[in-house]
C-alpha cells in the first residue's frame, strides 16, 4: 500500500509547492521537482538521485510506473487536486519526482575524449532559449555544455520543459567567464566567440581540433573578456535587414558546422 | 491637430481590438495591427500599405513618428488606456498601425535570381516557431518562405512579434502541399525534405542547384506527400538521447549549409 496525500495544506506538499516556484528553496534544499515519465527516466539515465515519486492513479496507476518503482523508491499517492498544485505544464502526465540537484562545477568537468566539442552560452536568461540550446547540444552529443555568469538556475521548471529532458542528458557546468577561459586555455581547447562584429566566416575555421564554440545574448552579445580571449572570432554572415539570429539556431549552426567537419 | 480618441468604446477602436484579437476579423477586413516603430519601418519597407497611425503621446511624440508622418497616414492621437486596450506586447512602444494583408498566393510568386533557395515550412503551428523560422530566413536571405497547409495566420500578433518584423522582410506564399509540390516541380527545383527516418546526411548533397529545403512539425514530421516527392530525403545525423530537435534550428543548420556550399 502506497502513502497517500489528499491535501494541498499538506506540509510536504507545501514545501514542494517551494521548491517548484523558488529557486532559492530548491538551492537551500538541493532538490527540485521533475514531471513527467520520460523526463523522470532521462534523469535516472544522467546519474540524478531521486528521493520521491508522486503520482496521480486517476491519471497514471501504479503498474504503468514499474520502471521507476523498480528503484524502490518512495511513492506516494496523490489526489487531482494535489497534482494540480504540483504540476507546472498544461499537459497531464500524472507522476513527478523530487530529485537531488548535482554539481556543476567547471573544476569536476573531465573528457572522455581527447578532442572535445563544447559548447559555451554566456549569461543566457530565457529558461526557453536554454532550453533550445540544450535540445541541440544533445542532438550533437557536445562533451560538455558550460554556462558562463549564469542567471537562471538550471533547474527552473521552464528550462527542464523546454529542454524536454535535455538537461539531463548533457553533461552541464558553470562558473564565472575568467574561470571558464582559465579552464579552456589549460587544456588548449581553441576559443571560437560567435560576434556579429567578427570578420572572419565561421566556416573558414577549423573545428576539428578540440573546440569551444561561445554563444552570448542576443541583446548584447559576448563579453569583452570572451572576444578579447578567443582564438577567433567568428560570424555568422547575415545578409537580412534584422542583424539578430535566436541564439539556439546560431548555436545550431556552429555546432552542426563542427559536427560536419569532424565526420570528413 | 490630430484626431484623438480617448474612449475604449469607440467604435474604430472596439474594430480594431477585434482586429488583434481575432484571425477571422483579419481576413474579413484584410486589414491587421503593426506594433512598434521598428515594425511599422519594415512594414513600409516590405511593401506593405498602411492605413492609420496611433500613438500616445505619453510614451512617444508626434516628431519621434516623424519617420512615419512623412508617408501622409491618416494619424489618430490616443489615451493610454486606449493604447493599452490595443497593444500586445509588454513593452511599451507607444505605436501602432493598421495595415493591409498581402495576398500570399504560391502562384504569384516569381524569383530574381535562376538559382533560387527556397525555405518551405509544412503546417507550422506554434507562432514562436514560425517567428523563429522567418529570422532565420531572414538571415539567410533565402529567396522564398513558402508555408504549406497553414495552420495559423500569419498575421497572428505573435508571430508578427516573434519574427521580430521578419515578417515583413521576407517573401511569404502559401499554398496547400500538392500545389507547392507542383510549382517546384514546374521549375525545376530541387525537393530535400528534412525526415528522422531518412538515410541520407544532409551535407552530402549538393544545394547550388535550385533547392527547396523542407521542415515539418517537430511532432509529427513531413506528410507523406513530401517524402515521396522528393528529390532527396535528408536527415541531419543526432547522435543524442532525443531524437527532436527545435524546427527552426534545424532549418537553421540545412539553410546555412546550402548557405556554405553556394559562398565556395
Amino acid at each position: 500500500m502506497n502513502k497517500q496525500i489528499s491535501s494541498i495544506q499538506n506540509p510536504f506538499i507545501r514545501q514542494l509547492v517551494q521548491l517548484k516556484d523558488k529557486s532559492r528553496e530548491r538551492k537551500k534544499n538541493g532538490l527540485f521537482l521533475i514531471e513527467g515519465e520520460r523526463e523522470i527516466m532521462l534523469a535516472l539515465k544522467g546519474g540524478y538521485g531521486l528521493e520521491t515519486i508522486l503520482f496521480n492513479p486517476e491519471i497514471i496507476n501504479y503498474e504503468q510506473l514499474n520502471n521507476l518503482t523498480t528503484k524502490q523508491l518512495n511513492t506516494i499517492e496523490i489526489t487531482a487536486e494535489v497534482y494540480q498544485k504540483l504540476a507546472y505544464r498544461d499537459t497531464t502526465e500524472g507522476v513527478l519526482a523530487v530529485a537531488k540537484c548535482k554539481e556543476h562545477n567547471i573544476n569536476e568537468l573531465n573528457f572522455k575524449t581527447e578532442n572535445p566539442l563544447i559548447l559555451v552560452a554566456e549569461a543566457p536568461e530565457k529558461p526557453g532559449n536554454i532550453g533550445a540550446l540544450l535540445r541541440t547540444a544533445d542532438a550533437a552529443r557536445v562533451d560538455a555544455v558550460i554556462i558562463a555568469n549564469p542567471k537562471t538556475d538550471l533547474y527552473n521548471p521552464n528550462i527542464i520543459r523546454s529542454s524536454v529532458g535535455c538537461i539531463f542528458t548533457n553533461t552541464i557546468v558553470t562558473g564565472s567567464t575568467s574561470e571558464i577561459i582559465e579552464f579552456l586555455k589549460s587544456k588548449n581547447i581553441d576559443i571560437y566567440c560567435a560576434a556579429l562584429q567578427a570578420s572572419v566566416n565561421y566556416d573558414t575555421q577549423d573545428f576539428t581540433r578540440p573546440t569551444a564554440i561561445v554563444v552570448g545574448t542576443e541583446d548584447t552579445g559576448l563579453s569583452d573578456e570572451w572576444l578579447k580571449n578567443a582564438t577567433q572570432n567568428i560570424i555568422i554572415p547575415m545578409e537580412g535587414d534584422i542583424d539578430s539570429m535566436n541564439v539556439s539556431v546560431a548555436a545550431g549552426i556552429l555546432i552542426f558546422e563542427a559536427k560536419r567537419q569532424r565526420r570528413k
